[in-house]
């Protein structure tokens, strides 16, 4: 078991590499030479944990996610009302610090990506799919409890969430919206769901 | 003048069979001979009409926001109350068609490639800015008409609008959308502008 955890571990060291080096400097440039070089392991290990690039890839979009889901549980954990936990979810996937800002300018790099490779494309649907789904879920629960008006479509209100920080996000990543702003914006749309009908 | 319209009707041509290549392989697939292939012209007219790659993506980008702009013009010109006619231009914004699903993987590669290349990132910040102060202008005047209650900031508003065609436009290329909910998050999305007090 301890070389298990171990070899985990190091995956996830270079996943960390892998996009830190897409942040500066593409998803093109992320070769097994660079990617080995960022995470200080020889190229030979690289292949010994991955096998290949496409399977690099694949672990660091599941890792990205992951660890954002785990940051979601932290957030759900504290618990409080289901709109106000929401609230906190999609303030921590807007990202506003630079840490946040290199997982942001990654998963831009794997959605432009997803364009022209059809196996991260159906990752990221998942994702996607996953993501839409919890929010969903929490939507109404967050109606049953009375926080969101009967007029809203749980599934239509999920879509726009996710729409919301994704573009929030984008304006956020070309370092061009207030962090203000974004908290403006935020605290208007979950007004608006608190106040429905 | 014939030969400077022609000029440019040939940077047009180039510039559209870009975003198709872009689309299709990816910008760092997008080099000289590719593009020239997928124009019809030769690497040596490619030359004489751009001078350097990066011109020619710059021109690309530009022309993406040109066209974009002219359907939006060609959209308020049919008139009516500001917050429909807003509701039409966002619907265009976000691609519900083959021709404009290219228009947006091209876009989201200039996004993904604005993480490493400043002055892509330039250009794509002031397409926001400008597209922010355009939306934000026409909720000025929804207000001024009514159209749109007091409570709303138009600045706010206005990224929140782009937020979500941009938020949209990624679930709708990633294919995972219905168009029908897509459309029924822009009614519902209005809606709220329509109904803030």
């Amino acid at each position: 078991m301890p070389r298990q955890v171990d070899h985990q571990q190091r995956r996830t060291l270079v996943a960390r590499a892998l996009w830190r080096v897409i942040a500066e400097q593409g998803l093109e440039a992320a070769s097994l030479r660079e990617v080995a070089a960022a995470a200080g392991v020889s190229i030979g290990q690289l292949q010994h944990y991955f096998g290949s690039k496409e399977s690099m890839l694949r672990f660091t979009i599941e890792q990205l996610a992951e660890e954002t889901g785990g940051r979601i549980l932290n957030l759900a954990a504290a618990g409080g009302p289901v709109l106000d936990v929401l609230r906190r979810v999609v303030a921590e996937l807007v990202p506003s610090t630079p840490e946040r800002r290199i997982e942001q300018s990654a998963w831009t790099a794997f959605l432009a990506h997803s364009a022209v490779d059809h196996e991260i494309a159906r990752i990221l649907r998942d994702q996607y799919r996953a993501s839409r789904a919890v929010l969903e879920q929490s939507l109404r629960h967050a109606q049953a409890a009375g926080e969101v008006g009967p007029s809203v479509d749980p599934g239509v209100a999920a879509a726009t969430l996710l729409a919301l920080v994704d573009g929030l996000s984008i304006q956020a990543e070309l370092d061009d919206l207030d962090p203000a702003l974004i908290d403006h914006a935020l605290d208007a749309h979950f007004a608006r769901l608190r106040e429905a009908p």
